[in-house]
């Protein structure tokens, strides 16, 4: 149903004349988008204007009254004015008793004032039901009928029955109502639309900051000191070469950070010998990005991985490998197979492949509809077992990859060892602290404590 | 939940002897079906048949009774039965007052009857509360419990009371109910098994035709060229070289045609100088299949990645690379690396590999799941900014593979330029007029024409 | 609203002294978590307990008061204490007639006892009315605040106001409520918190025993047997060369294992010409986890692709082909391009892109999210038709493979043939047992069967 099909319904007007009549406070945009759709979707609209000249842009099969005259003609009234204005409502309080009124209103600031809209109008008109309701559809998208985004509309009120009411009208035009509770939640609901992705911005920031880091790093040491001492231009890394350093670096480094939080707060709640006492807030911040940093982490993992895969068909690296052949078959002589080198080249590679597809499952399982589908202990043993599972397989790649020349000093340019080295620091630090934990004499109170047991109980106050 | 749990529970009849009585009227396959299940799930369940003999089809722990009889035993009646024998249950009125019924049919065609079957029910019996629901669940599902696709059964109806002990049943039987709203929801309801993808067809013809051109296209460039003038076979082009220009070139093209209709939106609206008036028909159409268009854009783009990935294992390639270095062998020379062509071939695959990353991006926010958790300044600036971001990135790559050769003369063959020039038609465009639209001359007016503003008002009448 | 901007408004406690008070029965861990939490979205709280002293660990603002005190404060009642302690509610019989009591037990086992711990409850004290809920939240989840994992929280009772009241407690938490129907549905809810991939367990089970059995197959033609007859190391073949061997031939087995008990259904149902008797337990089972085979084998599929990509990179490879190269070289001989070779090479590959593409969407639309939005005749076009395709895409790609040396004796090693030779028998089976069944001499009957026709009805009963 949430194919196009229902806009064709929409367009099919006066299949009914059982709707009730709507009435709409203000004829700004969206309260006349809003007047057009329920027209098309068969209901009677009334608009209540402080002029009651007909405009042109008002729908003509839309009455338009007194603000005083239209109340009276509906049950429902939806207040399309902002809440600078809700004063004008005050002397209509009579009229408006027993009335639900709609707030769909929203501000410009995430709690931009100390109550919600949707309270605020409750309170100066206590007669009447308020419902919050369609502030998070844009005008645009109902005139256009182009609702390729979310067709959810929130919906929240005290009163079950206007809040039934104000859901009728909702799936009749073709949105999918969600009841939120009571209007508690509008604030919450008000603040919704203001938002651009807020649980992303620390994981992008990090992100950014650790880019430059290493793309200068590596900028160094693989173009400006090969410049320096061999004179040779090896700008053209920039594209590719430099990118594949510095995505693994991060996917691996961002993996780690997803982990760490855990641990340093199993290492609190030991220290402390209690759960009862809230985490540090930067922790507590942490650890609700922790999502987000998988999935950035996860995002420059499959970077990484097609930037490996491009790799034979880079004209450098052909002409790398053409031109070692050819100096091999001007020289006479033929290189034996290293099955050592095979050995460290073919499962760093192996190692590489697998932690990459647990990652993608990891990634998988995050989408809203498998969790969904999952119950508490399954997404315990897919997030924790397998998330570790891909830490270690990821670190080890990394490790591996380094083969005979891991930690060996002629990989140092001026005095600066390899960029992946860097990386490894936070996973294998979060991986021994979690070996460590893992130990029973740590283990068995660390699990009491996350029970509900305390080592000394007076803290907890 | 929507594991296969609810079967386990459903096979365990007779657990509760509360259930109210369900009566269906007909005994065919659909209504055996629904009765067996009923039964499993511990529902009395009772049918109205006209001939009153039981069929050893029918489950035997099932009443067989005439239609009059049947309804009296039960406040729930399911009419099994096709449209076109509502008839007979105008006599049966008196007994149908007050009583739920639940329309289940379905059509043979999208809009086949000017009212839905359940509307039509609803005149025939106007003492009864009518229901729609089950009518997208097959027979064959509800008996072999292997309910892999959707567990949704969209319910409809005028009456809430009714509406609620039906979804009950629903909710009996394992499925998931979804409130559609009132009666008038019918229609759809009824339309919706009927269709197959109806918003997928004119990507989809639009890609074979696409497909079918550019392939003859290649074909004669690519196989009859270097047959006719130097006799070479290179049929096996077909297998991968040729499908593997034909995918980038739909997925440009296509992804191009997703923001196409935006622009030209745009156009009419500076030119009307109005919001309020609807768009061509064709131009509404097209912009509500952009979401499908884009996503086979990014099916052949996927496509495109694979096939590009594959080339180093190719026998061919490798043929052509080994002979190469082994003439170069011969000839005794080495040839130097050629950095402009490094840094072209390497910012060519940089370019694609992160136009496709976005591409995959933007994908995901299609899925529902997760374009339902994204509020609409979010989904805009993903589909906007990244999507222009990904056209950008996709068509520079495109631009940037034919390197030093693009636009150049020697590159064609019997006066045709290489397939991928024709590809960069729609997407430079677009991105023209986009560039263009950008200019505050005219994003300002349009922008106010978007907020409501109109140049001439009289037009909007 | 899945983001986690409900812990905001969870943590601003006080906003409103509307809400009714909650009692708690049971001060363990579960308890006193959900106390703090009902307290800090605003709830008053009373804790009923045997030792009214209050503990340091309850939090403070909550009344600790006997059960039968606590009791008489709040019409809504949380049982947060173990089964077997139950008894002791039933001389407060009396004092809850008419409360809303909600269990939130769990249970160690699957079905640990015959009636569920709702049901039994309700049997206890049947003047009070019991909703089932939070069962599937745990107290760790949600002191923390950190609900990565679903909100979702199943609701079931008889009694629709108390189910009601309880639903938006469970909104006011920030959690999901999800009405699960009627009291009959609490035993599947206390069985869900304790699966572990219940449908899963088969799909891997037999996925394991087939990679030990082929891992050991392919140890010994492809390492063991060199070894022997040609004292060759080639033992790093484990990481790499032997796992992409396993991979395709997993792949390729399950998918049509997938595919099996369907072509098997339909050979049952020809012979007993009914559709009206249950298949035998095995087969039923099958059916249940074909969408779970699926996914595992679309899991093999894509760890072939990542391990065939790589294969370029892999320095054994590049040693080959240098080496091959320089001899070449170094004999002064060009080899032709065979073009029967380039031909197999290149249609290989194409068929297997096409195969894992198709494979890739059927995953896709095995989302739960994608699923929800497509309905029947689709699903079954989609899992049916390009089912099928699929099948028959990947099992032309593994027997072009072989090439010309597909079943030539040569290839045979100590009698064993080629391990991808084994993997074509069941999906070769599959296809050939289908295309039978598709000739109008069986596809009729068939049909009608389905449709509830039956050859002879006496054996329906």
């Amino acid at each position: 149903m949430n194919k196009n099909s229902s806009n064709i319904m929409a367009l099919a007007p006066n299949t009914s004349n059982k709707r009730e009549t709507v009435c709409i406070f203000g004829t700004g945009d969206f309260g006349r988008a809003l007047g057009h759709k329920l027209i098309q979707s068969g209901y009677p609209v009334v608009f209540g204007s402080r002029s009651t000249q007909t405009s042109s842009l008002i729908p003509k099969e839309a009455e338009v009254l007194s603000h005083a005259e239209a109340a009276q003609k509906a049950a429902i009234i939806i207040i399309a004015i902002q809440r600078q204005h809700y004063n004008f409502l005050i002397p209509l309080a009579e009229i408006l008793r027993g009335k639900v009124l709609v707030d769909i209103s929203n501000n410009l600031k995430i709690n931009q004032y100390p109550e919600s809209n949707a309270e605020y109008l409750a309170q100066l008109v206590p007669g009447a039901k308020v419902v919050k309701a369609f502030n998070t559809v844009s005008a645009w998208a109902l005139q256009s009928g182009t609702l390729d985004a979310s067709r959810q509309v929130f919906v929240c009120g005290d009163d079950m029955e206007a809040k039934q009411m104000v859901m009728d009208i909702v799936r009749a035009l073709g949105l999918t109502p969600l009841d939120q509770g009571s209007l508690l939640a509008a604030q919450e609901i008000e603040n919704y639309p203001l938002q651009l992705f807020p649980m992303w911005k620390f994981p992008i920031l990090l992100s950014l900051g650790l880019i430059a880091f290493f793309f200068f790093y590596c900028l160094i040491r693989d173009v400006i000191y090969p410049y320096v001492y061999e004179n040779k231009d090896y700008s053209f890394f920039i594209a590719i070469s430099i990118t594949n350093r510095i995505c693994p670096i991060l996917a691996l480094i961002l993996l780690a950070l997803v982990y760490l939080p855990g641990v340093l707060a199993a290492i609190i709640q030991l220290y402390r010998g209690t759960k009862y006492r809230r985490f540090p807030d930067w922790l507590d911040k942490w650890m609700l990005c922790r999502k987000q940093l998988g999935l950035v982490a996860l995002a420059f993992a499959s970077l990484h991985v097609l930037y490996t895969l491009v790799i034979p068909i880079r004209s450098f690296v052909r002409w790398r490998i053409s031109s070692q052949t050819v100096s091999q078959a001007l020289n006479n002589k033929t290189e034996p197979l290293d099955t050592t080198n095979a050995w460290l080249s073919d499962s760093y590679l192996a190692l590489g492949i697998l932690g990459f597809f647990l990652f993608v499952l990891l990634g998988i399982t995050s989408l809203p509809s498998v969790s969904n589908n999952v119950n508490w202990r399954e997404f315990r043993f897919v997030q924790s077992k397998l998330g570790y599972l891909t830490l270690v397989l990821c670190t080890a790649h990394t490790m591996v990859y380094g083969g005979k020349w891991f930690l060996s000093p002629s990989s140092y340019r001026w005095y600066l060892p390899n960029a992946y080295m860097l990386s490894l620091i936070i996973p294998c630090t979060v991986l021994v602290i979690k070996f460590v934990l893992i130990f029973p004499c740590l283990d068995k109170p660390l699990t009491r404590i996350r029970q509900g047991w305390e080592r000394n109980p007076q803290y907890s106050e």
